[in-house]
């Protein structure tokens, strides 16, 4: 679809993961039309990446001049277009003078790629999650507490004075996939269906003794031939068993904090729920609005007048 | 190869689990040749366990007459050749009087399946576990105290007076196996060597702080990343990690107990490291040898003269 040129957009912003990518035509009025495409940085070769995105976004770009292109995610890692190094916490979540910038083949574009962050003690890192973090500031200006960012990789993020202090990262997305997916336990998880209450007591099981999760997870085998439990009952116990030991492990971020969770809704959801429980009221974003306000935030530091 | 008429067989010992198949010939002597395939249980319909069980032993088959076959494992799954149902503990290991009878369209063979056991509170199931148990106490008459059956999925036993008690399953081997070789953790652990210090570190680390463990995978990635990481200490910290949180849940199995382990050299090797530290002398005892120790129990009470 080619766009008149009077909506032609100033800038665009792209959020380029391990398994997705997303561009959007951005405007003075804000966000406009987003194109998403199944070629992530996980399936592609350096050479591939900015064919890739021209592909994507031909009819948006310029007849004379270069475009601003801000990225963040996978796109700056080692393996991905450009390597783009981490910034080491505390620090804040983005720096327009830390950007790298690309050298493109194509004269169209100007494109400048948002470093991940790392942390030394204990080893961390993270990748995309800095500019939900940015966004998110940009949102809630003067927030001071802890980010919950789950996921196949979830993130828990202590924020202070507009800095990242500290952080950590879960794996419980992914083990969920590999478990419910994969191994043995996904004969009893056949289907989609979801079992609140049997989430619901795995979360508070899992919190009050995390060191028994290596005891737990067969015994949803195990009762599936026995006791005929139900694929939904058994999708939903292991997912609040893993999300209730992140919990545990996690309980230092979020005791007694105020919380954000940026995340899509439905797990987002899972975790407010989960967290409720231990009497806490927290706010809920959705991600892909924080990348672009911290694509944003990226842009408007950089460019101020464009 | 043919066996000359003298040196047949007088029955058949079969190991038939989900990914292998191990047939003996099995004389007055004890155990002869033994033939293994990797047409286990998982690839295999119901109507093809009889011809690759024949195809494999066709030669030790009588002209006239059948030969006893005895066999464990997922063989007698609900997914195998025949269900042979659980049997509740406590109870024996095994019970001659408890075989399943398979009817075969070949006459050469008589077929008996050996059930395996289960376990209500908390579920629990086991199926091959049972006849190497059998066979450790037909070795080791008396025994009094638990046995742990390290692999894909770890099973800690407690026997008294010749019964299984109760026992637990871990899926340790098979978190092991997803999270180095599928997870994102994989990019660190390439190759197949061993860092031992890594190994007994995380042990103990594991032990002493099981509710970490859901903080500690990530880390394995982010310091590869950071600080290089050796693959060799990432793989064998990952095995420490899990066996150390498998053994800090199973801690009610082996504190102040004799522990038998029963499974491959390398893996029981390292249990027994595992528990040194804690402590323990553990014995150890080959797998295939307990196996065909537990199935001759069968054969010997049940045909005590061939």
């Amino acid at each position: 679809m080619t766009q008149p040129a009077g909506q032609m957009p100033d800038w665009i912003a792209v959020d380029w993961g391990t398994s997705n990518l997303r561009a959007t035509a951005m405007t003075a009025a804000g966000p406009g039309e987003t194109r998403s495409s199944e070629k992530g940085m996980g399936s592609l070769a350096q050479s591939e990446f900015e064919p890739t995105l021209i592909a994507l976004v031909e009819d948006w770009l310029p007849t004379s001049g270069a475009i601003p292109v801000f990225a963040c995610g996978m796109v700056g890692s080692r393996q991905g277009w450009a390597e783009a190094k981490y910034r080491a916490v505390p620090c804040t979540p983005l720096d327009a003078q830390a950007l790298t910038l690309v050298r493109t083949a194509d004269p169209r574009i100007t494109l400048r790629i948002a470093p991940g962050l790392s942390q030394t003690n204990p080893p961390d890192v993270m990748r995309g999650e800095e500019t939900q973090i940015a966004g998110a500031l940009a949102l809630n200006p003067n927030f001071d507490g802890v980010f919950c960012l789950p996921g196949t990789h979830s993130k828990w993020v202590h924020v202070s004075a507009g800095e990242v202090v500290s952080f950590q990262t879960f794996m419980t997305g992914e083990l969920f996939a590999l478990l419910s997916k994969t191994s043995v336990l996904r004969h009893g998880m056949t289907g989609k269906g979801w079992d609140q209450a049997a989430f619901d007591m795995a979360v508070t099981d899992a919190l009050s003794r995390p060191e028994k999760i290596a005891a737990r997870l067969f015994s949803l085998r195990a009762e599936g031939l026995l006791t005929g439990l139900s694929p939904d009952a058994a999708r939903a116990r292991l997912s609040g068993l893993l999300i209730g030991t992140e919990l545990a492990a996690a309980k230092p971020y979020w005791l007694g904090q105020d919380v954000i969770l940026i995340g899509s809704e439905a797990l987002s959801a899972a975790y407010a729920t989960a967290l409720s429980a231990q009497g806490l009221t927290p706010r809920q974003l959705p991600a892909p609005a924080c990348t672009l306000a911290g694509l944003s935030s990226l842009k408007g530091s950089l460019c101020p007048v464009h």
